[in-house]
């Protein structure tokens, strides 16, 4: 299940990246899941991770691997992405194990093992199999071309139930710039500076500060702005790449700005997709929180109704229960709230005001209001003028579903 | 559902205190949804109520009359408990309401309408029907007996399956003191200093201070330690009385502690009673954290496994998925946790240590010491000394259907 429909991806080829995909018959025989991205020599790079303790080894290495090339000021020129096991919570041999394929892909590409760069995703706990990864690496580097975006965007997915990409074109220095990413992710998503993973390429030239500030903005207002079930990911990771190509960069304030709005675009698309993709998801939902006294207090509300099991399982049920809603903002920890100045919209429909229902609304237009697919709850607190947007789902019996029997 | 076998309530008679209940159709004809408690003249009383900042119309007149009787030195003589309508959300009307049914209750046994504490619980956002409910005041009057705790604590229940009860005797100044208390609650259940509703007594003489002392200590204990969805609830409220009928109380440090011990095993077999039938519930889960630097962390990361939806799901279905409580701790927002230095049981099988699965775990291990409905979940910091303990239940498809039906 998934919200709204599926429409056929049209990612855009980014020229400076090619991408091959290849099957390791890592959790079933047959399906692609293992993506290499090869990157133009001359690219830069940006890169966020999740910020939680419990990271794994693909993190970790990584970190490690950007952190060397820095130094020795080489470009990274290979992604590595498995899907069908995190490579989590498997302690020193788990960092050993990354570290042997990313080695393998180097000397296949003639690369320094630390220019490749590992992700991995699915399962937690379980060895990685080394061997099939090994194995499948020669056929993923026949495969790579320019328009391999969609076979990726395919062969990245684990509980997700369809592919997820974007693409925009923007105005550089005169010359046409294509922006183009793909993403996978439905459960365990809460991300908190770093997100699932997503993978986002640009054929401008763009200096390796600035990009990491693009990418860090643009995730801010995207990736960090959902919630399926408040769940941070171990294995968390966006990249962003400038693979110069274009033979131009932004320059002036004005191409930076459209640069950076252009990838927020393709960011924010991305995000939204990942929450219609959620795990069970009948609804897509998104939490809007206005006059508050500063950013954190509306973030504060805003998750707190989108990640309430009891608004969800109301929105699930297109039950306009407003008490909920307003009993999770009351929660929220806002200091000195004063409930009587707080009013609530379903959609377009004002339900409650004053700490009571709004003496015109009717239990029809709340029911009509929350009954579509995508709706928005609009909730003003009465404090400022500081708002924020967070996108989330419903909870369906098809989350539990999913979630008892992943492992099983 | 609810975990664990139905046993009869045995509750004891507290001398000094009468209980009385009612039909008055609030919900459903005929269920008893009234209950009136009547204290002994030179009662003393303890309280403490939600900080949810949308609290409901009875919290908000509850507090107001303790302030108005503390004021005066009277003595609260009633609670007046209605079950199938919380008064939430009900702004000045529901203030009103609230009121009237006090003021109606004090007219009928000739105190002071402050004298009348009123507690609601139910469905928010609907009006309180205050007629049927001054109908009903008479029989609940006219039933007081001694030996009302069980029809009361059935007559408070919402989506409860079975009412919850403890009682115990404790020696104070050389007499055998009773202590009972009955509570209600089974979802909106992450207390907050303040609980669901429940309801203790003694039959001891306490000083009102040393009670609310007392009361607040043992919550921290008990009701502040428990979380079925996160959400805490608009309506919380727990009340302690001290009726002074056994003519004697604690004087000394030794008496104190006993009480006070007593308390708090009533009011930890009522908070884990609550548990037990979490809505959905198929199993009673102790998360408990150990070797942390501070209580505050401990909690921190007992709440984050116990309310995360993952770690809820694998629980339901018997999955000894340890890189979901992992992933969990690892996101709690410790600071700088070492993941290495974190180890996990469940119940006694040691199973992931060093950031890793321990090297003699076996799943079939795990799968044992999962599938029992009572189950321990400890996880030790590595950080320092402290320990906190936090109960909670699965997340079951029951709970989605309880609470996507609720108020249909």
């Amino acid at each position: 299940m998934a919200v709204g429909e599926t429409v056929p991806l049209g990612i855009d080829a980014v020229p400076g990246l090619r991408l091959g995909v290849a099957s390791a018959g890592i959790k079933r025989e047959g399906r692609k899941d293992l993506v290499v991205f090869e990157l133009a020599e001359n690219n830069t790079l940006a890169a966020v991770f999740t910020r939680n303790a419990f990271a794994a080894a693909p993190v970790l290495v990584a970190k490690e691997h950007l952190r060397t090339t820095e130094n020795s000021r080489q470009a990274i020129r290979y992604l590595l992405v498995n899907t069908g096991n995190a490579n989590a919570g498997t302690g020193a041999p788990g960092i050993a194990a990354a570290e042997k394929i990313c080695r393998c892909l180097a000397e296949l590409t003639g690369v320094s093992n630390h220019q490749v760069l590992p992700y991995s995703t699915g399962v937690i706990g379980e060895s990685l199999p080394v061997e099939k990864i090994l194995a499948a690496l020669p056929d993923a580097i026949s495969s790579l071309n320019d328009n391999g975006w969609r076979d990726a965007a395919e062969a990245i997915l684990t509980t997700d139930t369809r592919p997820k990409g974007a693409t925009r074109k923007v105005e550089v220095a005169g010359s046409r710039i294509t922006i183009s990413g793909i993403a996978k992710g439905a459960g365990m998503i809460r991300p908190d500076m770093a997100t699932m993973l997503a993978y986002i390429a640009c054929d401008a030239c763009v200096e390796e500060k600035a990009l990491q500030g693009i990418l860090e903005s643009a995730v801010a207002e995207s990736f960090n702005r959902i919630t399926i079930d408040g769940d941070t990911s171990t294995n968390d990771g966006v990249v962003l790449v400038a693979t110069g190509a274009a033979g131009v960069g932004p320059s002036t304030a004005h191409d930076f700005d459209n640069l950076a709005q252009a990838v927020t675009e393709v960011c924010t698309e991305l995000a939204q997709a990942i929450v219609r993709d959620g795990e069970g998801a009948t609804k897509f939902v998104t939490v809007r929180v206005v006059e508050g006294a500063s950013d954190d207090e509306c973030l504060s509300a805003a998750y707190a109704v989108a990640e309430s099991p009891l608004v969800k399982t109301a929105l699930f049920a297109s039950d306009p229960n407003w008490g909920r809603i307003l009993a999770a903002v009351g929660r929220a920890g806002i200091p000195e709230l004063d409930i009587a100045g707080v009013t609530l919209w379903l959609g377009d429909v004002l339900v409650a005001e004053n700490g009571a229902l709004a003496p015109h609304y009717r239990e029809q237009a709340g029911l009509d209001a929350i009954t579509p697919e995508e709706i928005t709850l609009t909730i003003a607190l009465g404090r400022g003028d500081c708002e924020q947007t967070v996108w989330t789902t419903d909870l369906s019996h098809d989350y539990i579903r999913i979630n008892a029997e992943y492992r099983t």
